[in-house]
């Protein structure tokens, strides 16, 4: 069995890496060769955590297994990620274990690279603006591979507590780009592409806000209940998403679904156009909207490839099992 | 992280310790300090295989986790158990990733202590004759555990293919007890105690073969539409339990709950019974059975056991992660 231990998983997943394994899941999802089992979510009566697995089979890839893990809200005080996240793989011709990954960093990088690869498959051509709503640890991961996707001039942002908006600042420097705090109707009016990663329960952009021709990737809404964005917004844009069926209940749409405005019908697997079966984006005008909910094949995408560039680089440890 | 591989789990995990594990989650479930997750079971589409987890908490013995796997039926023809299990325990206080156990040997002694924990509580205490129906590689493991708990004097056994019976008898041999292959007539007729351990999809054993006093352990039906006795002797007997909610859908009690002469509310959780809350067995005359149907956490309870057990002695492999 391999072991990856979590510290090594900066050395060797790229974001480029990354881009690719997900980028190809979500087209295996979409060709019907993948596929995400029921997730388990608990919140077990101890120590306030949401403990669960999300968990999945890509037969392309023949990658099979499950992440686990959860959120324990006492860990930062001890000096601990309050997300902790494993990734369990294994052989899909034998049912034998085959790798246990560190999933921590694994997630931010599959969670960025989603909508990385929904920029690159829907945004215009021509984006120039970056807008950031949300300035947690998620954010730089959403940025750095925003940028990489179009020629971004200027990233602009905006968080609920402004003092956070350091860090968007600190990373758009870092990727030789200028900074602005704005306000939400600055940041609609101003934006070709944002960006929403809050763990917020009420919507933050509204509808009138976002001007004709922009894409929304909400990447923060995986759970009943969440909402980053005007139910309105989600029934004029054209959406897409990873996986339909989380889309309509723990995304994004969930909302605009309950209103009626939105219907299940009427979303596309952002697979479908990476494969061609759908065209995406159809106008200079549209408004395109991702719901990335986040899904377990992603993170099995990841984690095999970690698998194989660790034995690749020789960083992999073997136990015998 | 600590690794306990499967060859290590026969060293370490006697019966008595793997008894005494499932007795006491067992009890932590009747009081509601322990409880299973949701179960995952999915035909992944290749190689035939069954996959999915089994997964719970105990907040009393804190064990977290899910025992992952599955059945690929072409193993054997590699030279692997198609049955593949390994159990992942985490850290409650954190969610960390805490020990990989092998998982094979581990749900033969849990499953095979589940019935033994049923005899210990429901049997009568002058039981002498014990019946065996199935000669499967698991027979013989119900087989060792059951005999320590009453003073046997003889084993009966019959199994759909008789040339497998030598495994029975060969078992009985070993503990010193005489063996005799019959039908299931004087099987019925003879037997005190009865372990069904089959996978059968039928019937095996009728009511009107089985004598007031019997007690019956179902320990092969964990899917839907498997069935081992005939609903009208679940009908008829006082039923216990692991979990009355898998016994109603995927265990025995499935048949006589889709008949209606049994209902959820006559289903007893063998926890109970030993945490003292229900009587058990009332009379010498009432026939029992038990519904062992398998749950994760039995799973968890040995495999956290293994990992004391391996630090103890000092063969845990323990990996920087």
């Amino acid at each position: 069995m391999i072991i990856v231990p979590e510290k090594e998983i900066a050395g060797l997943l790229g974001r480029a890496e990354a881009f690719d394994a997900v980028e190809a899941v979500f087209a295996a999802m979409s060709r019907g060769d993948a596929y995400n089992f029921p997730v388990i979510r608990e919140a077990i009566g101890h120590a306030d955590a949401l403990y669960g697995f999300k968990s999945g089979f890509d037969r392309a890839g023949l990658s099979l297994g499950l992440k686990s893990g959860g959120y324990w809200p006492g860990n930062e005080a001890k000096g601990l990620t309050n997300h902790q996240s494993t990734v369990f793989l294994f052989d899909a011709d034998t049912g034998q274990a085959k790798a246990v990954v560190g999933g921590n960093l694994l997630t931010a990088l599959r969670t960025a690279a989603a909508s990385s690869v929904s920029i690159k498959h829907l945004a215009r051509a021509d984006a120039k603006v970056l807008g950031m709503i949300g300035a947690g640890h998620q954010s730089a991961f959403q940025m750095r591979a925003a940028v990489e996707q179009r020629n971004f001039e200027k990233v602009i942002g905006w968080n609920l507590h402004p003092e956070m908006l350091s860090r968007l600042a600190e990373t758009a420097t870092e990727l030789d780009l200028p900074f602005e705090a704005v306000d939400l109707n600055r940041l609609g009016a101003e934006a070709d592409v944002i960006i929403s990663i809050t763990s917020s329960f009420d919507a933050i952009l509204m509808d009138a806000q976002v001007t004709p021709g922009t894409h929304i990737a909400c990447m923060g809404t995986d759970t009943k209940g969440k909402q980053e964005v005007e139910a309105a917004l989600v029934a004029r844009a054209t959406v897409f998403t990873d996986e339909i069926a989380q889309a309509v209940t723990i995304g994004e749409c969930q909302h605009a679904v309950s209103a009626g405005t939105k219907s299940e019908g009427d979303i596309v697997e952002i697979g479908a156009v990476i494969n061609g079966t759908h065209p995406g984006r159809s106008s200079q005008d549209e408004v395109t909207l991702f719901d990335g909910t986040g899904v377990g094949l992603q993170d099995l995408a990841v984690a095999s490839k970690v698998v194989d560039l660790a034995v690749e680089k020789g960083v992999a440890t073997v136990v015998d099992f």
